[in-house]
C-alpha cells in the first residue's frame, strides 16, 4: 500500500495503474476507520479494483458549533488497517491541498439536502459535495462506494455525479451494524458506556416501525409518534428529527407508499447519532 | 468533422481519439461563430489537439429579463464554419441533455463573480461555471481555450478549474477586433448600423484610457470619469459600469499598480457591449 499526500503524486500513480487497463474503486472516507469503511474497501477489492482510500477530515461539513477539532483521528491506526485490507493508495491530502488561500468554488446540490441531516446542519452538504468534487476530480475514479448509513449524503452524491456528468459510477454498500444493531459510526467512539448501551434503541425504533409497516401501518405521523415514544421511554436519548420520506426525492411522504426511507437524528448525550432503513411498501 | 448530439457518443469517440494517445482541445461556445471563436479552434488546431468544440446556449447564465429567446443561433453556418477550422468534433447537446427533470446541481464561485457583469448579473456566473463544469467532466480535455473578451468568465473559470482540481489547463487567447478595433461578439448582430456606428467609442475609450496610465496617471477615479465622459460626449451610449480591477482577484483599485484590468459594459441601444484591456503598471 502506498501512502501518498500530494495531488501530483497520486494522478502519477494512478495513470500508472490506468495504462495497465486497471478500473478504479475509490472509497472517501474521513478515517478512524470502523468495519463500515472496511467493508467497502473489500467492495473494490473484490471487484478487482485498484482500491484508493482517501482520508481527508474535511472543515467545510463541520458547523463552527460541531465537531471538527474533536473528530476522532489516528492516522497510524487507520493505515495498519488499510494495509490489512490490501488498499492500493491510500491517500492523505493536507488542508492547505485541498482549500489552499483563495479558495472560492463550492458546489451545491439543491432541495434534497434541505431536509433530514441538511435542516440542522445548513452547510453540511455543500462541504461534501464540493469536497467529494475535488476528489472525484483527483482519482477519476470508475466506482465510487458510499455506505448506506449516511441515507441523505447517498442521495446527494448521486445528484451530484448525475447532474455534473462526472464518469463514475456509485455503489452504495448497506450499513454494517453492531452484534446488537448500532450502525457503525466513528462518532460512537465519544459514547460513555451507558449511552452506548442505550444507544440501540435508534435500530430499535426502526425495526420497530419496519414491523409496524409490514403489519399494515401506512401513516408516517403515526409511525413517527411510535418510535419517538419508544426512544424516549427506553433511552435518555433526544430526538433531533425522525422522518418518513420518498426514497428518491428525500420529500415528506404522510401515507407511505413505494420505497421510503425511514431516517432518524437522536443525540445520546452530546452524541449525535444518525441510521436510516428504506421500505419497499 | 463528426456532429455529435449524445453524451455516450461523445464519450466514445473521445476515448478512440485516446486510445491513440491524442489530446484534447476544447472550445465551449454558445455559437454563432465570429472571427473570436474561429481563433480559439485554430490554436487547439495548432498544437495538434483533437478540436472538440461544444455549442450550447446555455439557459441557465441568462436573467428572466435577458436575451436567452432571440440570442442569434444559426447551427448550419456554423457547422459550416467549424468543418472549415477541421475541428474533429461539433458537440450540440440539446437542454435535456444538459439539464433534465429533476437537475440539482450548481456550481458557485464566490467573491470574484459579485463585481463587474457579476454584479449586474447576479446568476450570470454560477450558470457558467455550472454548464463548463459538467462540459470539462463530458470532454475531460487537456486543454480549455477561452477568449479574453470575456476576462471575468476566464477569471472564474481559472478559479474554478483550479478550485474543484480538473485536470484541464487554461489558455486563453486574445481578443479579436473588428478593423476600428470593436470586439467581436454575437451581440453585435443586434446592432444597427448607427449603433454599429458608434460602438467603437467603448474600445476607443479602453486605449485612451491605457495611453493615460502610460503617461503617468494612476488615479482609477480620473480614468474612469476621462471614459464615461469620453463614451457620452461621443456616443448615444449608456454607460453601465466602468471599472479598474486588480487582474487578479478583480477587486477594484483606487491607485493602479501591478497587473490592472480595464473593464466595462456599455449599451448601445438595447444591446450590452463589454470589453477590457489588462496594462501592466
Amino acid at each position: 500500500m502506498r501512502i501518498i499526500k500530494s495531488v501530483p503524486q497520486l494522478r502519477k500513480a494512478l495513470a500508472a495503474f490506468r495504462r495497465q487497463g486497471r478500473r478504479i474503486g475509490f472509497v472517501p472516507t474521513m478515517g478512524y476507520f470502523h468495519a463500515g469503511h472496511l467493508q467497502l474497501m473489500r467492495q473494490a477489492k473484490k471487484a478487482h479494483e485498484v482500491c484508493v482510500v482517501s482520508l481527508y477530515v474535511n472543515p467545510t461539513q463541520f458547523a463552527p458549533t460541531e465537531d471538527l477539532a474533536k473528530y476522532p483521528r489516528d492516522f497510524k491506526r487507520d493505515s495498519s488497517m488499510a494495509r490489512k485490507e490490501n488498499v492500493d493508495i491510500l491517500f492523505m491530502p493536507t488542508d492547505n491541498d485541498i482549500y489552499p488561500k483563495g479558495y472560492l468554488t463550492y458546489v451545491d446540490v439543491k432541495s434534497i439536502t434541505e431536509g433530514l441531516c441538511g435542516h440542522f446542519r445548513p452547510r453540511h452538504f455543500r462541504g461534501v459535495a464540493t469536497v467529494v468534487a475535488k476528489l472525484l476530480n483527483m482519482v477519476s475514479p470508475d466506482v465510487m462506494y458510499l455506505g448506506q448509513k449516511d441515507a441523505q449524503q447517498v442521495a446527494v452524491l448521486k445528484a451530484m455525479v448525475r447532474d455534473l456528468n462526472f464518469a463514475t459510477t456509485i455503489k452504495v454498500v448497506a450499513t454494517v451494524r453492531e452484534p446488537d444493531g448500532l450502525a457503525m459510526s466513528s462518532r460512537n467512539s465519544y459514547l460513555s458506556p451507558q449511552e452506548r448501551h442505550e444507544a440501540v434503541v435508534v435500530y430499535k425504533a426502526l425495526i420497530m416501525a419496519k414491523q409496524g409497516i409490514k403489519q399494515g401501518e401506512r401513516s408516517a405521523k403515526r409511525l413517527i409518534a411510535l418510535m419517538e415514544k419508544m426512544i424516549t421511554q427506553q433511552s435518555s436519548g433526544k430526538v433531533q428529527y425522525i422522518a418518513c420520506v420518498n426514497a428518491n426525492t428525500l420529500e415528506p411522504v404522510t401515507k407511505l407508499s413505494g420505497e421510503v426511507l425511514l431516517a432518524l437524528a437522536v443525540y445520546m448525550g452530546k452524541t449525535r447519532l444518525i441510521d436510516n432503513l428504506t421500505v419497499r411498501v
